[in-house]
C-alpha cells in the first residue's frame, strides 16, 4: 500500500485481521486436528497457515479440499453476523503455555517472544483464542460479509524454511464495501489477461524449458528487441550522467567472495561450487565483488570520484524452486546495476542522482503510484545476516533518512529487510492495473569497500576508504520486462515494440510496393515487415492485431499509385493517404522520442 | 602459411626438418641420457621434444638451463658444416624396435604406425638416427647456420596430454637466408612492442584477477568501449541480412547436453557440474543447444526457412592451465555466434553469405592475408570424438568443398580437425606484422539437429530436418580484441578508439572554453573529455598520446576567441584554426564512415 505505516494503524488492516482470526476458528470447527500457523493481514488481504496433519490412509499430509472454501465462507459470514467482541489480554508465558498447550507452532512463537522478552498477549472472540498483538476491529459485525471472499490455497513452509513442515495456506480477502470486493476482483481478472507467462508465449517474448532448468528464461527474437531497447534507455540515461561500463566474468573462485562476504552470509542463494583443480567457483550472484576489483586495480584520486560502473550484468540465484514465476521470480537474471564510488561528501548529491533516475523512467513508463521504502538491519542479527557493525549501520540509515528528507522524497521505513552489507532504498511500483511489483533498489555500502581495501587519495594526500552505492532503477529485465508485458498489456509503445509496422498488400498484386515500403522504413531503422504470403489480407490484418503491432499500413492498388500508404493504429484509428515519406518521417519522430501514445 | 599444403612440399620445410633432427643429435651429446619426443616443423621454424630424466639430487624432471641454448647452437653449426647426408630407409617393425629400443617413446610411436599397418622409416645423418618419414634436405650442410636461431624453452606434455609426462621442449627456427631470420626476429620484436598483455594494461582495455580465476578477464571501461564498437558493428552487417537476435541463460541442465551430445563428446572441455536438488546444471561451452531450443519453441515452415538465430553469447570452456594467455587463450569468451537453420537446397546461399560476411571484415579491419581452411572428420575416430555416422561425414564434407570451389574461394583441407557434429572452415588471418591467428569458424552441422528433433514442414507438407550452420566471422570478442590491439599496436581507428578526443586548454584560463568544445561533441556522441587538472600543457599532450587518442584539440586565447580548435592528430600532423562546427561534422563523418585512416 502508498503508506505502509498508515496501513497497519488503519480499519482496512483491522478488519482484514479479524477476518484472519475468523476462518481461523471456522478451519478448526472443520478439522479439529488443525494445528496453527500465523495469520496476518497482507497487501490485499489475509490469509492464515493450517497444519492438518498425516492423512491416515496415505501417510502423506492432508490438504484442503477445494469445495472447503465455501463451506469455510459460509461459516465465517455466520461468525460475523454473531458480532462476537475481539477482547485483548495480556498473559504470562506459563498461562500462554497451558492455553496452547497443543498447538506446537504457537509454543514455537511464545519461545521467540519469552526470549526477546517481549509482552505475550491474547486476542479472544466466541470460542477462538489466538496469540496475537493486534489490532483488531471491536467486534466480528464489523466486517462486512459482502465484501469477504476466499480466494485460494497453497502450500507454504513454516516460517518460509524449506527445511520446516510444510503448511496448508489459505488467502482471503475483505473490503469494507461490495463495490470495492468487486473492483479488487476486477483488477485480478484484468491481470490474468494480462498475465505475463500468457502474453510472453502469445506474443513469442520468452520461454522456459525444462532441460535448460526452472528460472530460467530463454528469450525469444522479440523479448530480446525489449532487452535491447531497455538497455539502449538505460545506457543513454547513464551516459548522460558519465557511468562508465565494464563488463565481467560470471564466475570466479570461491576467494573472491569470501573477501566479499557473499560466503557465507549470501551462500543459500547460490548455486553451488564447480570444483576443479583444487579451485572452487561460483556463479556470481552479485557483479559488486567484480566492480570492486575494477575499482581496485589502479591507484585512485578525489579526482577520480565519484567512479561509477556501470554494467547490464547477468547474475544467478538459487531461489527456492517453490517461488518462482515466470519472469518475476528466476535464477538468471540480467540487472540494470552500477555501483558508484565517492567521498562521504558525494553521498547526497549521488544518492539523489540515483533517486532522479527512477524517477525520470518512472515518468517515461506512466509510472503513476510508487513507494520507496528505507531497509534498515536487525540489531539482533548482526554478524548472522547482516555485517558486524552497530555504529555504521546506523550512521548510514541516517545519512539515507537524511537525505531524503532534506530532499523531500517520502518514504516509509522497515526493519530487517537491510542488503548484508548496508541499508538500502527499495522501491515499489503498481503497474496500470494497480497491482505491485518490487523493482528498484539504492543501497548504501559501508561493509565491503573495506574488505576488498578499496583507497582512495584525499586533498589531504591521505587514503580514504571510499562508499559505495549499489543500485538498479530499472531492476533485472526479467522482472522489469514481466510488469511491462502486464503494464501495457502488450500493447508496447512504438519505441519498444519488437515488430513496430507491418505492411499488408490488398492482393498480391501490391506485393512489390509492399515490399518497397518496407525496405524504405528499414533503411530509416524501423522494425517492418510486409507480409506477402497467400492469406487473405484479412487474416493478415486479424495476426498482425494479435501480435499488438502498433502500425498496419494496407496498401492497395490507390497506395501503389500514388506512393501513399493507409494508416491503421493498433487502437483501430485510420489515416488514409499518407505519403510515405510524411509516414517515414512521422514514424521516427514517435520512435526517437519515446513517446507514449501511437 | 597462406598454402599448407604447398608448405610441406617446400624447401623450407625441409630444412626446419633437417633443423630439428641435427638439434636432437646436439642434445644427445650434451644429455646422453636424454629420450626422445617427436620434432617437427612448425610455421615459423621447428621444435623437438626431450625426456631428460629425473634429476638424482632433487628428484624432480630435469630441464634444459637457458645456457644450453648457446651450447647447442654452437654445435649445430658444426653438424651443418659437416654436411653430413640424410639417408632414408624403410625397416621392419622388429629392427625399428631393436634400433629404439632404449628410447620409450619412439616404441610408443612404433606401436601406432604398426596397429594402422604404415610402413616405418628411419632417417640417418651423421651418427644420429630418427624414426621419420622425412621429407629432408639432402645434407645438413643445406641449413644455412646464419639462418639459424633457437629460440625458447618450454614444457609440453607428451602428445598433448596432461595425463603424460612433461617433456622439455625447445623452439628453434630456420630460414634460407640471414635477411629472413632477421625479419623474422624483427616482426618478433615487433610484436613483443605491440603484445596485447601489455598494452591492454598500459591502455587499460582489461584486467585478469587470480581471485576471479585464471583466463576470465574483466573488461575495463576503455576495453568495453571495444566491445561494444565491434558488436554494434556485428548487429548491423547482420540486420542487413536478417539474422533474429535471441539471448540465453550461462547454464542448463546436464540433459541438456546429453541431448546436443556435448556430453561426452565435449565434457572435457567444460566446467564441472553444480548439484543441487538432485539436477546437476553445467556452464555453457556453446550457445548452439540454446538456440535450437528455441527453433523447436514453435513449428517451423519452409517460408519461416533460412531462420537465423545470432547471439553475442558468453560460453565457458576449461582450457588446460598451461595454455592461457592473455585474451588469446581464455577459459570465458564472448562469441559471435549465430546458428543458421535451412533447407539443403539454401544451404549453397546461406554458407557463401557467411563468407562474405568474413571478407567484408577483413576488408574494414585491413586483414590482408588470411587462409581458409576445411576442417574433416578422422574416420578411425567416429563415436569417439566424431558423431558416429560416416556418410553423413563425407556428403557433408563433400557440399563445404563444392560450395569453395564453385565460388572460387581459395581453401585448404585438413584431417581431424571437425567439430564434432559437423566439419567447418576454418579462417586463419595474419596481423599487420605478419603473425598469425585463428580466428572465425563456419560450421556445418548435419549431427545435432536430428538429435533435437528439429523439424520443419516442407513444401509437400512433410516433415523434414533442418541443416544448421554454426558461423562466428569475428571468433570471440577476447581473441578479435587481442588481435586488433596487436594488429594496430594500440592505434585503434577513430570508430573503435576508446577515446576518440581529448581536449586541452593551454591555459587554465581556457578551461571554460574547453568544456564547451567538449559538451558539444558530446552531443554529437563523441567519446571526449577535456583534462583541466593542474597539470601543464605539455603533460597533458604526452599524456593523452601515452593513451594513443587519435585527436587532440588544443585550445588557447586565440581559439577560444575565435571559435576554432586546433586539431593535432595521433600520427603528428595538425590542423590550426579549424572552426568548432567544421570539425564537429569532420570526425562525425569519419566516424560514420569507420574510415580506416585519421
Amino acid at each position: 500500500m502508498f503508506e505502509q505505516e498508515n496501513y497497519e494503524q488503519s480499519h482496512l488492516y483491522k478488519l482484514r485481521h479479524t477476518a484472519a482470526h475468523v476462518l481461523a476458528q471456522a478451519v478448526l470447527e472443520l478439522y479439529p486436528q488443525a494445528k496453527l500457523g500465523i495469520g496476518p493481514p497482507i497487501a490485499d488481504g489475509f490469509y492464515y497457515d493450517f497444519d492438518l496433519g498425516v492423512d491416515e490412509g496415505n501417510g502423506r499430509s492432508q490438504s484442503f479440499h477445494p469445495d472447503d472454501l465455501p463451506k469455510l465462507e459460509k461459516r465465517m459470514r455466520q461468525i460475523i453476523a454473531g458480532s462476537y467482541s475481539l477482547n485483548y489480554r495480556q498473559v504470562s508465558e506459563a498461562e500462554a503455555r497451558q492455553q496452547f498447550a497443543d498447538q506446537p507452532y504457537k509454543l514455537e512463537l511464545i519461545d521467540d517472544l519469552a526470549a526477546r522478552d517481549e509482552p505475550i498477549s491474547i486476542y479472544q472472540h466466541d470460542s477462538f483464542v489466538d496469540l496475537c498483538r493486534g489490532p483488531h476491529v471491536v467486534h466480528t459485525g464489523k466486517i462486512l460479509a459482502d465484501g469477504l471472499r476466499l480466494m485460494s490455497i497453497a502450500g507454504a513452509y513454516w516460517r518460509g524454511d524449506e527445511k520446516r513442515p510444510q503448511l496448508q495456506r489459505i488467502y482471503g480477502t475483505a473490503w469494507p464495501s461490495k463495490k470495492e470486493l468487486q473492483e479488487h476482483l476486477a483488477m485480478l481478472e484484468e491481470a490474468r489477461k494480462r498475465d505475463h507467462r500468457q502474453l510472453g508465449r502469445e506474443l513469442e517474448i520468452f520461454i522456459l524449458d525444462e532441460d535448460i532448468g526452472p528460472g530460467l528464461p530463454l528469450w525469444l527474437p522479440n523479448g530480446n528487441i525489449l532487452r535491447e531497447e531497455v538497455e539502449k534507455l538505460a545506457h543513454e540515461m547513464e551516459d548522460k550522467v558519465s557511468y562508465q561500463r565494464v563488463s565481467t566474468p560470471h564466475i570466479a573462485k570461491d576467494s573472491l567472495y569470501l573477501q566479499s562476504g557473499h560466503l557465507p552470509y549470501y551462500e543459500e542463494d547460490m548455486y553451488p561450487p564447480m570444483e576443479r583443480e583444487g579451485n572452487r567457483y561460483y556463479l556470481k550472484p552479485m557483479n559488486c565483488p567484480f566492480h570492486h576489483k575494477i575499482y581496485a586495480s589502479k591507484p585512485r584520486s578525489y579526482r577520480d570520484l565519484p567512479l561509477r560502473l556501470s554494467e547490464y550484468g547477468m547474475v544467478y540465484r538459487y531461489e527456492q524452486s517453490g517461488t518462482l514465476m515466470g519472469l518475476l521470480r528466476v535464477r538468471g537474471l540480467q540487472q540494470n546495476d552500477a555501483h558508484i564510488y565517492c567521498a562521504e561528501s558525494q553521498l547526497e548529491a549521488e544518492f539523489m542522482g540515483v533517486v532522479d533516475l527512477y524517477r525520470s523512467y518512472f515518468e517515461l513508463f506512466g509510472i503513476e503510484k510508487y513507494v520507496m521504502r528505507l531497509s534498515k538491519h536487525s540489531p539482533e542479527k548482526l554478524g548472522v545476516k547482516y555485517v558486524d557493525n552497530g555504529p555504521m549501520w546506523l550512521k548510514a540509515e541516517h545519512i539515507i533518512r537524511d537525505v531524503m528528507l532534506k530532499n523531500n522524497v517520502p518514504f516509509v521505513e522497515a526493519e530487517d529487510e537491510a542488503a548484508f552489507y548496508g541499508p538500502k532504498i527499495d522501491v515499489q511500483i503498481w503497474s496500470a492495473i494497480g497491482r505491485e511489483f518490487s523493482l528498484a533498489t539504492n543501497q548504501l555500502d559501508f561493509g565491503v569497500p573495506p574488505r576488498f581495501g578499496l583507497t582512495f587519495t584525499n586533498q589531504h594526500g591521505e587514503l580514504e576508504t571510499p562508499w559505495c552505492i549499489h543500485r538498479a532503477p530499472l531492476g533485472a529485465h526479467e522482472r522489469f520486462i514481466g510488469f511491462l508485458i502486464e503494464h501495457y498489456a502488450g500493447n508496447f509503445p512504438l519505441w519498444l515494440a519488437p515488430e513496430q509496422v507491418r505492411v499488408i498488400p490488398i492482393t498480391d498484386e501490391q506485393n512489390g510496393y509492399a515490399q518497397q515500403v518496407a525496405a524504405q522504413l528499414k533503411a530509416s531503422g524501423v522494425r517492418v515487415q510486409a507480409v506477402l504470403d497467400g492469406d487473405r489480407m484479412q487474416a493478415k490484418i486479424r495476426a498482425a492485431q494479435q501480435m499488438r503491432v502498433p502500425y498496419m499500413l494496407v496498401v492497395g492498388e490507390r497506395e501503389a499509385a500514388a506512393g501513399t500508404v493507409s494508416l491503421r493504429k493498433r487502437g483501430g484509428s485510420r489515416q488514409n493517404g499518407l505519403s510515405l515519406a510524411e509516414f517515414d518521417s512521422l514514424i521516427r519522430e514517435k520512435i526517437a522520442s519515446r513517446a507514449a501514445n501511437l
